[in-house]
């Protein structure tokens, strides 16, 4: 894939931004593959993301840092610039399901997730065999009396690898406030329930009791309020009266998995943007 | 439209149920069109649903019942048998919004949609003008201070038209217990979210503020305890962050009209059964 | 609604194309609401649509048009600027069946479909008495052996009516080449089958011929060949084996309605550009 | 899972087929689990499925063949019956794309697919270390100048592992006359594309070519003409204008693995009858 570079801003909304941003790139014969904004009329605040081909520009990352940091003060911006060739690490979490984890290995295996995956980290072994056959290391890091230290320990791993990601892909366990905060806007969950119904545990036992007749998954950023973080992507699936808990458990499995990933992908290209509680999906 | 009776039974689950029930059409010569079982495995209950060709018997619906009761009884069944051309009568009660009502009508009108409406009643007039283009009379009962009396009169021209089924067309009031429970079983509401999401009032600016990237709409059965009545049909419409309260208000509606659309037509098919606080859709 | 103009150009492409035009605005202090675009790199084609608040800019369309022509020019541009707050003239055609006009009638009356809706056109009389109670001309013409003079009548009636938009809301009649060329990417047609799946006569039968799973509705541009021009909107719904023909017609008709108002919205806010024989979205 | 059988029935239709079925089952006090029928209008031909509780019924398979065949024979009827606790036989087939292959080996794996896969056949041998990790025999057989010889070493293999269903996991070679009618009714192929459009190679180029707004998998049985088999099941995903050929062959890859999966999981169930040149689901 041609190497681009993925610029996205934020900053108070006021007129001439896209004007000012174009002209800076122009000025540099710099060619602008794809452009989006929103202005957030609640809050007066204003995004952009543009991809811009970086063999069309005369510099690299760094100058383009330096030339571009007077414009975004001047717009009070908070910014930043990624480039397309350099893979975001992403450090995937599980436990005992497989079918997240196995979808993401092999997207990411058959070249459609554009990423690394340093490691996988789990508090059960079940899933150590899978992982390691794409040749990625595997924390078995069981959960025991001392959760502090537990999650010390899945702290210093994560840090280790350096992750920017890290993906809950059917982890079960509930993270400690603490690493919610370390790791804000970086931890992404995949939620069997069609959020806000049937938050916290066995949502789809919930759902057979109410009886409703679509089930879901949610994708979302981790925050310290169980299941209220920015969602990012959802989706249903039809049942019936027939299906059992553990028919909507098996039929879950396609949701989740198609949800996580196309969540993921989004995040992966820098086009999810976190305003307060929302996310912003610049595509 | 070929004449059939549609058979709707239920009772306590045992062997034998549909040989019993077969063996009685089949000695009449009874011709069955479609035929839908459920056993509900948590409370060991049986459902079915038939339908006959009404030609193919040698007797009309009275000697059907007189012949088919000691079966019914020997089985503890709940059981009735309707007449595909003596069709149901429909009251729909609605407010301002249009939407719902327009789509029914035109529906009926067509010959989609096959059932009586003797009336409509709602506690505004703006749609005064559009029902009774369909030569439908049209009640418009303001509700004031006087809650109990507006409901009273609800209650009469209900009662004076003999109405086997409400339809709630988005009207915007709730129902006192008392209508709730006169009426159990033949309310069907439509709500502007998936429910159990957003229960209650504006559920397309609570979806708003939570940043949810599906809206949806439900049709249930109304019962005393607001929007927790047996869901019939649900469906969902993508949003995005671009999309104002208003936004979703209006994509929403197309959600809204076709949901209440095919709860209502599996309804007056006898297709729903209400068991417990669910519903078994025997299609 | 805030009044906008909305801006819309397409050229070759080349960079600097969006610092041209968005440095022409800020000169202005115009405020840009939205902004898209899109590059087509099989013909290296660049598009843009640009919605601005009128109120903004410190003059009206007529000096926009003239301060913007030397930059369109230079670019090579096909461009054009419409005001929100001038609403689209739509003519309808139809034949026998209603549900397309009643809703696009319904979504007009409830403010859902900015347009104004000068007559409808038929060649039967079926839905004149709808189409008159919204206060809307109909004009029936028959279409006889002599099918040129008919399609005369019709070309007079759109002129008389300076009609922008011609919407073909299950008219059954085949337009003929120069009439299709006459108001070329100003007709839009809804077929009732997922194209180019069952183009032609009858796609429901023919799709119950072939046993698909889903039925389709295709909203598109008309062209002189049949079936064949750009497409602006798809969707689908499930069918199973119990379901005959006519059972597709009654649900076919929900997706029909659904996807023709969906395309039909879009155009309306310019947000549809024919490239080539496909349409660029600007959403 | 509790242990079934399936008895799968066909015969010309006539009144009383269900209550002699039935009454036959409740003489030996079988439990009837699930029970769908289906009569097709047009042939006058009787369908139905049954579930039986294995336990509740005195005698085995053999002796229910046995007890039921002359019933069988009396109404002329093709059937089977079929024990949910011995698993069917399914030979995969594939070429270097892995997402099929992938999905169903996890699914198989985590026992949401019931099921032997007692081996892999692959004209490439790209995904011999996927499948064998999962402890399954991989052969790997190029196409080579002789296909007929190619072919023969093909069936050779599927005989020798007795398969009773062949699925074509994105296996880009057509098999000739005599394979497709020596595996008649067995064979399932997953088709990247919503037929009948875009039958026959590369149908996502087509369908970017046609400009069409959604793209879509079928997942149907082979027969000789070249992805004309009954359908089985279908779907469909969204895509847009900024996607090229290679955006929807990533998330076409979604949907097919979706409707393959859902397809085969059908067929393993009993429930996909093949009738003339469609097929009937009786779930």
């Amino acid at each position: 894939m041609e190497q681009v570079y993925r610029l996205v801003m934020s900053c108070p909304d006021k007129r001439g931004i896209v004007a000012k941003v174009s002209q800076f790139i122009a000025q540099y014969d710099g060619s602008i593959l794809e452009a989006n904004h929103h202005t957030d009329t609640q809050s007066n605040w204003f995004f952009m993301r543009n991809e811009i081909t970086a063999s069309s520009l005369p510099f690299g990352l760094t100058t383009f840092k330096e030339a571009f940091a007077p414009i975004a003060k001047s717009l009070d911006m908070q910014w930043h610039i990624s480039d397309s060739h350099v893979k975001n690490r992403v450090v995937l979490m599980c436990s005992k399901q497989s079918h997240c984890v196995a979808d993401i290995l092999n997207r990411w295996h058959s070249g459609d997730l554009d990423c690394d995956i340093p490691c996988v980290i789990s508090n059960h072994a079940d899933l150590k065999e899978l992982v390691e056959w794409y040749g990625i290391p595997f924390y078995h890091l069981p959960v025991g009396e001392d959760k502090a230290s537990h999650f010390n320990a899945v702290s210093e791993i994560i840090d280790k690898y350096e992750a920017q990601t890290i993906v809950l892909a059917r982890y079960m366990q509930i993270l400690p406030p603490q690493v919610c905060a370390k790791y804000a806007g970086k931890i992404i969950n995949i939620h069997h329930s069609f959020l806000p119904s049937f938050a916290g545990a066995k949502p789809y036992h919930q759902a057979f009791e109410r009886g409703v007749k679509l089930i879901g998954a949610t994708c979302h950023y981790v925050t310290e309020d169980l299941d209220e973080g920015p969602i990012i992507d959802q989706d249903v699936a039809r049942i019936n009266h027939r299906m059992q808990p553990e028919d909507m458990v098996r039929l879950g499995k396609d949701v989740e998995k198609l949800v996580l990933a196309r969540g993921l992908h989004m995040h992966l290209e820098g086009r999810v943007v976190i305003h307060q509680h929302k996310t912003i999906i610049l595509d």
